[in-house]
C-alpha cells in the first residue's frame, strides 16, 4: 500500500507527522510519499521543511490520501490546482484523511458532501461555512465516514490514523505501534475533551 | 531564544516533530533550525526527508537543543563528528533535550555523567550500556536535570517538551499550547504507563 501526504506552504507539523509516524511503523505494507504544487521544499508553520518528491503531474497510485491543515490552509482554500488534484485523485483513493482544518479544503472541493465530518475545535468554522452539504460534527476526535475519514485539531490526526490502522490491520497492530511509539492512544471517536473550544481561536498561544 | 534540531538518517518523525509543533507555537519568541552534518535532505525512519539547513560548521548559536532517537541511533553512536559537535556545544546550552534512544548519543558523548537520566522502554539498554555514570532512571515519562531532559519513546518527547515550555514561560502558557494543538498532555514526568515494556523490543510492530 502506498499513503500520500498532500502538503502546502504553513502546514501544521503534527498535523503530517502524529500520522506518518504512526504510519511509518508498518513500513512492511506501507510506503509513503510527499506530494506538493511544486517538487522541492514544502515550508511548514513552525519554520522547518519537508521536501516533496512529487508534485500533482507524477505523483503515483494511492491507497491513503493525507491532507493536513495549518494557517497554510486559507490560502490553499483559493488554490484551484490543490483542489483540482484532490477532485481527480481522492475518487479513487480508498482512505482520504485530513487533519485539523484540512477538511475545510476537502469540503471547499465538494468531497465531503453528504458525508459526516468535523475539524480542528478552535477554527471549526474555517471548515464548515465551506459547504453546508457536509454534516459537520462539533463533538468527535475524529469522523470515520468510510472513504472519508476527518479528524479534529492537529493531535487527533494522531488517534484517527492508529484507528485507521486497526481498520486496516486489526487492533493489535494497531495497538503495537501505540505501544511502540509510547503513545497513549485516544480511542473513543466520539469523547472531544476540546470541544469546549469550539470557534474560541482567541484562546491559543501568543 | 533559537532552539535546534540535530537530525541524522533514520531519525525517528515524531521524536522530532511532537517538540517541533509545541515549540513552534511560540514562534514569537522561539524561531526553529535544523542542523545535520551535511546540509540538504535528512532522511528519516518513516521515509519523508527534512531539510537542513545547518551543518555542524555554521550552527547559528543555540538556547535549546533537541536530539531525537530512531534507527538511525546505532550507527550515530559511532558518528565521531556528530559526538564531538555536541561534546563542544552541548556545555554552553542552557537547555539540551533528548528524545527516546537521543540519550544514547548523549551518554557516549558523556553528557548526562552523574546526572538522571531516561530512554525509550523498549531498546532502554542501547542508552544504559553507553555509560555507567549515568544515574539511569528506568520508569519516567521524562527525566528534567536542569540543563539536560530527556525523555521516554517516541511521544513522551511532546510531554517534555510542554514540561519544558512550563518552566521557560509559565503553565498557563504551556497550557494554552496543549490546547490549540489538541493535545491530552501526560504532565506527570513520573508516571510511566510504558515501562512494563522494558527492554522487550520484540513486542513492537512488525
Amino acid at each position: 500500500m502506498r499513503l500520500g501526504a498532500v502538503l502546502y506552504d504553513d502546514f501544521e507539523l503534527l498535523d503530517v507527522y502524529g500520522p506518518l509516524e504512526m504510519f511509518g511503523c508498518l513500513a512492511e505494507d506501507i510506503e509513503t510519499v510527499v506530494i506538493a504544487e511544486k517538487k522541492g521544499p514544502v515550508k511548514s508553520t513552525g519554520g522547518p521543511k519537508t521536501l516533496a518528491e512529487y508534485d500533482f503531474t507524477d505523483a503515483p497510485a494511492l491507497d491513503l490520501l493525507l491532507l493536513p491543515g495549518g494557517i497554510g490552509t486559507v490560502p490553499a482554500l483559493e488554490n484551484q490546482n490543490l483542489l483540482r488534484f484532490l477532485r481527480e485523485r481522492c475518487p479513487d483513493i480508498p482512505i482520504n484523511m485530513s487533519v485539523c482544518t484540512g477538511s475545510a479544503i476537502f469540503a471547499k472541493a465538494g468531497l465531503l458532501d453528504g458525508l459526516r465530518a468535523t475539524s480542528n475545535k478552535m477554527f471549526f468554522s474555517l471548515a464548515s461555512s465551506q459547504s453546508d452539504k457536509v454534516d459537520w460534527v462539533e463533538e468527535a476526535r475524529w469522523v470515520d465516514a468510510g472513504q472519508y475519514v476527518t479528524s479534529s485539531g492537529v493531535s487527533a490526526g494522531t488517534d484517527m490514523s492508529l484507528a485507521v490502522i486497526e481498520r486496516l490491520f486489526g487492533a493489535q497492530r494497531a495497538q503495537q505501534v501505540a505501544a511502540f511509539t509510547e503513545y497513549q492512544w485516544h480511542t473513543d471517536a466520539d469523547s472531544d475533551p476540546f470541544v469546549k473550544y469550539l470557534n474560541q481561536a482567541d484562546t491559543g498561544p501568543t
